[in-house]
């Protein structure tokens, strides 16, 4: 585990160094000792010219651990550079479910490549996967597990085990199925251990399996294998069959990509699939572009109430200087509400249902942000802005209007905040859009319309105009 | 698995129902399948009246699973119910991690309670363990694991994993120390049962073990447990002994956790520990208005500069229908910038030593991004400002000073929004508080300078002024 950058830095001269001086065992005798994911990442600092070099040092079974963790532009250079034996050697090393995910993310004549080279039962398997939809169980589940039968005995699965859990990916824990293929029971590989080798599966085992289906949320499986401490999932077809196992690392790479997802949504952005640095200027411009674009147009709509109002502003000039305090305040109060809110949704802890529920809280909430806020504010302007600014033209009528506009932007802003991703859940939108950015142009809006009514209402000169 | 809240409700009625007609054994059969979480859901959703009855219908090794499940107050709730062999018979069947979780949760009256029925070595243990920093490995960590020695066999090891692995949380990864409990290596379960009897442990362990120590940070443990794809991690001590092991549920956990605290931080919300329907009004207030009323306090600057330009502005009144647009732009284009840096530094893809690479790129995308949406805006004001409301205060002069603006506060926004993440990095603050309202609020007052020294320049009538 390299904890910082220089230590990584420092390894990667001396490997440099060292194949200069075509020290190679030398070399093989500093990687062997790290693990995949840190060789990967040298590979990847040590850069186009020593990377096939080094790859090529690492014994059979490693390459194949470290070329699963490289990044995708790398694996493509490196398949480009591969004799077809070597393409062979790491897709007979691979687990089917990162030889999907490598095939997914490579250009069609790679693609055609690597078919070609993988075995007949490969290929069947890697179409089928890639029908599953992006999102599903199906698309992340590994279809190369351990069953066993109710009427074996403890010894026989051993036997099992012994024959043929060296190619795969977990024997943690292991599912019981009908000749069929029907789920029957769990257990894991403990239970094994723990009872008599006489002992009948049946017998040991968990009747009561939770399984999910191939086209369920993907997000969903990582969560519910969270909620139970699952190190595996069943994944089953419409008919209860089951079709794979989803293990708990690639759960956690799915907690990880949809927390990343989530973030670039609440920032108004597309989601994008590389690390931030691997993202070229074009992508991230592509991402970025749309939100800013309607956000910025839909921005049209303040601009016409502050044209609307224009005389009145006129008037009574002092009034515009604490339009962008308004607009951010509700802005924040109301991104505190819905972010709040969206996290509750992502981790299942309120749905449509407490809608109710949820704005009978904000309600109280906002009420409590709005006073303490409009009171610090009463007493900021006054003793600031009039006494200290010697600002003549705020007016305890301006203080006032200023305060209450706080006082009602706070509980609107909350209370759309936290409606409406509940809202957007309920339709099937994604509530995550309905963050800060959207919701922010929704209480902009709509606190200038407060703002120019209580003015309008509390303001003599501006009562006739 | 309750995929709906409605098949949670029915099966609430239904247990209701036999509860007041005494149907106690039927009530029990329903349960049983159930997983621990799933009956603890249950449990909440059942009320102060039914909790401890259903609690009592459980057989107690299930009944101490879902009580770690349960919220804190119905923890409380229960023990202040419980009897002392009760309680005792709780405690004997917790696992100790879940124990020490427990106790931290409590009011001082309960923990005395429960330290008094633990046995002493778990009295002991406990605190021990209270002695970790929050945020530590330590304070996650299961002391409770399974050791072996080099020069065991692997029939040796069977023996030992016979004897005592019943009582632990797993025995899916195994660790190897000397007699002085130093780390010498790992190995999992698979590779003892693919071995021979007589194999040595020495020959099939994997002397290369990552460990953490007690005081690494428990976000950073389970990102390497992520990256590294392990089902445990082993924590030592500074001399390298074997303290204790943090198990892969325990991590997902905390990714969960510490993703959330992300979300609220950069919402501008104190992070809470509680769901959200089970905060209080109080708590919720507490943990929201600290940043709302800094926000809104330093707004004063935004209104300062309204005042200073003051005249401009009421002899161009025009320009004032822009200003929410710019202040909202320039806001976004910063909040994208950081919140794609907050991400990708969580996920280790980028430090404070990358700062000129990602200056030079956000400095490209934002130019991009600038001429963009300031394209747009420009056609957008001549056909709908100009020509379609026919507002003849928006001439080309105008529509330039505002579409320069656009371009330069995108360009200022993501440079400010990427670096001020990675300068917090940089000096020991919390990258995620240098999110959108942190941003907006430096964008808000640097957009209004802008705009106004730019219609200074441009407009004539206000050269003077």
């Amino acid at each position: 585990m390299f904890d910082r950058e220089e230590e990584l830095d420092r390894y990667l001269d001396e490997i440099k160094d060292m194949l200069r001086r075509k020290q190679y065992a030398a070399v093989r005798d500093l990687l062997l000792p790290l693990e995949p994911p840190d060789i990967a990442m040298l590979l990847e600092e040590a850069g186009e010219e020593f990377m096939p070099l080094l790859y090529r040092l690492l014994p059979k079974e490693l390459a194949a651990e470290v070329f699963v963790e490289l990044e995708s532009d790398s694996q493509e250079m490196l398949i480009n550079g591969f004799s077809n034996t070597e393409l062979k050697e790491v897709l007979d090393e691979l687990y089917l479910d990162d030889a999907v995910d490598i095939v997914e993310e490579m250009p069609a004549s790679v693609v055609i490549r690597i078919l070609d080279k993988a075995t007949p039962e490969m290929r069947k398997s890697i179409n089928e996967m890639l029908q599953y939809p992006e999102d599903s169980a199906g698309s992340i589940m590994n279809v190369e597990y351990l069953s066993l039968k109710k009427d074996m005995t403890v010894a026989d699965a051993f036997k099992r085990i012994r024959r043929i859990g060296g190619e795969l990916e977990t024997i943690n824990i292991l599912y019981v199925t009908d000749p069929t293929r029907h789920l029957q029971g769990v257990l894991s590989v403990r239970d094994l251990l723990l009872a008599d080798e006489d002992d009948r599966i049946e017998e040991i085992m968990d009747p009561n399996v939770v399984s999910v289906t191939t086209l369920d949320d993907k997000e969903d499986v990582a969560q519910a294998m969270s909620k139970y401490d699952y190190l595996a999932m069943p994944v089953v077809d419409q008919e209860n069959r089951l079709i794979g196992i989803v293990t708990v690392d690639d759960a956690m790479d799915v907690m990880e990509e949809e927390t990343t997802e989530d973030f670039e949504k609440m920032a108004a952005m597309l989601p994008s699939d590389k690390p931030y640095l691997k993202t070229s200027i074009y992508s991230t411009w592509k991402a970025r572009i749309p939100w800013l674009m309607v956000l910025m147009l839909s921005a049209t709509f303040t601009g016409l109430i502050l044209n609307h109002y224009e005389s009145k502003l006129a008037a009574c000039l002092v009034l515009n200087a604490y339009i962008p305090m308004l607009s951010g305040t509700g802005g924040n109060s109301g991104t505190q509400a819905s972010v709040a809110v969206i996290r509750a949704l992502s981790l299942d802890e309120v749905d449509f249902s407490d809608l109710l529920q949820v704005l009978w809280k904000e309600l109280r909430v906002s009420f409590l942000c709005g006073v303490c806020l409009a009171s610090a504010n009463f007493v900021k302007m006054l003793l600031v802005d009039r006494m200290l600014l010697g600002n003549d033209a705020v007016t305890i009528t301006v203080c006032t209007v200023v305060c209450l506009t706080i006082l009602f932007v706070v509980i609107f802003a909350k209370c759309v905040g936290c409606a409406l991703p509940l809202l957007a859940e309920k339709v099937g939108l994604d509530p995550a859009v309905m963050a800060s950015p959207f919701i922010s142009t929704i209480v902009d809006a709509t606190s200038l319309l407060i703002y120019f009514a209580l003015a309008s209402a509390f303001i003599p000169a501006l009562h006739t105009m």
